[in-house]
């Protein structure tokens, strides 16, 4: 079975477990609560299905990575480990959508997967606590664990859990303060990226190994390669911002430029204190402009960078792949082909 | 030792614990985020100090229902089970906390024990960023327990920890709802301040008495002391909200009537269909009309009956207290010390 076929499998097994920690949490009453997380969740509400639920990358990492750290003479529990990790599976998918509906106020966004944010549904007061019961949800489906491993791991996991949402928190901290600033110094990306994105990948691929209870070699190798991956993916993000295909990714491919978002290739352009440079601190970047400004980006050599940079990133990830599988099952080359997918995307 | 004793060792304690975890969480980065906390928690910034932290009255409620909660022959750790509970005692404040600064955001309230709010000081997405700060603090706080128990009652804590978020986020749902409604039947009342007060005190209880490892007949009896502590308590705020000692409250005591405030009071008036409910539904009470709608109420009865719900309620909260604990040690008659003082308010 490939990505493909896993997939199949694992996927409605996600939803069915999303599904068990919410009814679980709402038995009859406060069903207006209930529907904004499942309306965020793209199950109901106008636009429901596929599209507005998002791909689940992250509970689909920690399933292949439990079922990919199994030794190959377990082959047996190689086929049935990912359904132990499902709790976690779920906790981590929770999580994201927590921070989600409130990166959603905090950036005042209108729309997320082509659907009225929360807050623009129901009032920022009202987006704030969906996000929290969002945020106890994660907790609550990290803790029924119990029911699938030993404490000792269901404790770890809960740690992990929470060191990721202080990371979180604190890449969202600087993604914010950076907002009010004009100029950032091309370090200062890492650790915003770190918190913001790695930190969540990170915890699903080490989650993935704990659960399925490798050497602690194994699980940092994991970890190693979910942090890499994160950093990767979202270098290639800020480039496809940048110069992908804009028909593929369904917006304009500058307006990063436009919203003053501190991207790797504008922190680099920032750096080389060149033309670009005195182009961002004349002032904001009208629509018109942004074509023209992205040139300019590309000529002082930003495109190429962020190119070698995310090249760099995916070598690591993969390698730290290689090393926490150096023979491969199933779900472990299935997790190729995602981290192959999300890596080598063009939009 | 009194209440008075007992406090001046445990309030000092549960401060160095709440320390514990913010420099934890906060090595040398993020310095701005981590004043954000205890800018909130009362120990830095303008007017820092006893009046701005706030009595730590939940945290206290889980340490000396610990020490109480000890049988009378080990009397060796009836002074030394409130250490073992200052994970807990922490968590629950910090969770308390987080539930305050998402509060202020949610109410447009400027400010907090007479300083500014989080959100008033640093903006709307970076006091929601705060708030979900203070939320992971309050988890990896009450993760922490395993240092001092079994696995077994570290899951039970947690367990009892995010059944309590839920129960916040679901009372909180309530209360924004209830905001945009102008009559809410007087049934309404009960769930609403169950989830937004009782939840936590109720947890904060049971907690001490899960801690020092107590029969669950005991530790349902501290259940039900919180509970009904805490919705006496929420009563008798409504009662001194219109008809207090306004000085010693330090805001005008019809404050309530001019925001609008759903409290017990106008929601059994509302249920009175009389005039106070005519001029209710007539629109917004001005300030200087509030004594005179406030006296109305007061003829219909409101005052009589918000009191003897207290009254009952008080004696709901006592009368556990007294199941839970049939013998009392030092801790426990400290217990209905704070009880009594908390109940007995005037203002």
């Amino acid at each position: 079975m490939g990505l493909e076929s896993l997939s199949k499998l694992y996927l409605p097994a996600i939803e069915q477990e999303l599904h068990a920690v919410i009814d679980r949490a709402f038995t009859s009453d406060y069903h207006e609560l209930r529907f904004m997380l499942t309306y965020h969740l793209g199950w109901e509400g106008g636009k429901a299905g596929p599209e507005a639920q998002g791909k689940r990358i992250r509970p689909l990492l920690v399933l292949l990575c439990a079922g990919a750290s199994v030794p190959d003479n377990f082959s047996d529990s190689q086929t049935t480990m990912w359904k132990k990790a499902l709790p976690a599976a779920a906790s981590v998918e929770l999580l994201h959508n927590f921070s989600l509906i409130h990166d959603d106020i905090q950036d005042h966004s209108p729309l997320r997967r082509g659907r009225p944010t929360v807050w623009m549904e129901w009032g920022i007061p009202q987006a704030i606590n969906a996000g929290d019961t969002m945020f106890s949800l994660a907790q609550i489906a990290m803790l029924n664990l119990i029911d699938q491993v030993d404490f000792h791991t269901v404790l770890k996991a809960n740690q992990l859990l929470n060191q990721t949402c202080l990371s979180l928190t604190q890449g969202q901290f600087l993604d914010i303060s950076y907002e009010s600033e004009t100029i950032i110094p091309l370090e200062a990306y890492w650790p915003m990226i770190t918190g913001k994105t790695a930190a969540l990948l990170s915890t699903c691929t080490a989650l993935g190994a704990l659960i399925s209870d490798t050497t602690s070699e194994v699980q940092s190798a994991f970890h190693d390669f979910g942090h890499f991956l994160g950093l990767a993916f979202q270098a290639q993000d800020d480039l496809l911002g940048l110069w992908g295909n804009h028909e593929q990714i369904g917006k304009s491919t500058t307006s990063d430029l436009v919203s003053g978002k501190k991207s790797l290739p504008v922190l680099y352009g920032l750096s080389q204190n060149g033309a670009f440079s005195q182009r961002w601190l004349a002032g904001p970047i009208q629509p018109e402009d942004a074509q023209a400004v992205a040139l300019l980006l590309e000529k002082e050599g930003a495109k190429i960078y962020t190119q070698q940079v995310t090249d760099t990133l995916t070598q690591r990830a993969l390698t730290a792949l290689e090393t926490a599988l150096p023979t491969k099952n199933e779900n472990g080359q299935a997790l190729f082909e995602l981290a192959n997918s999300l890596l080598n995307r063009r939009s």
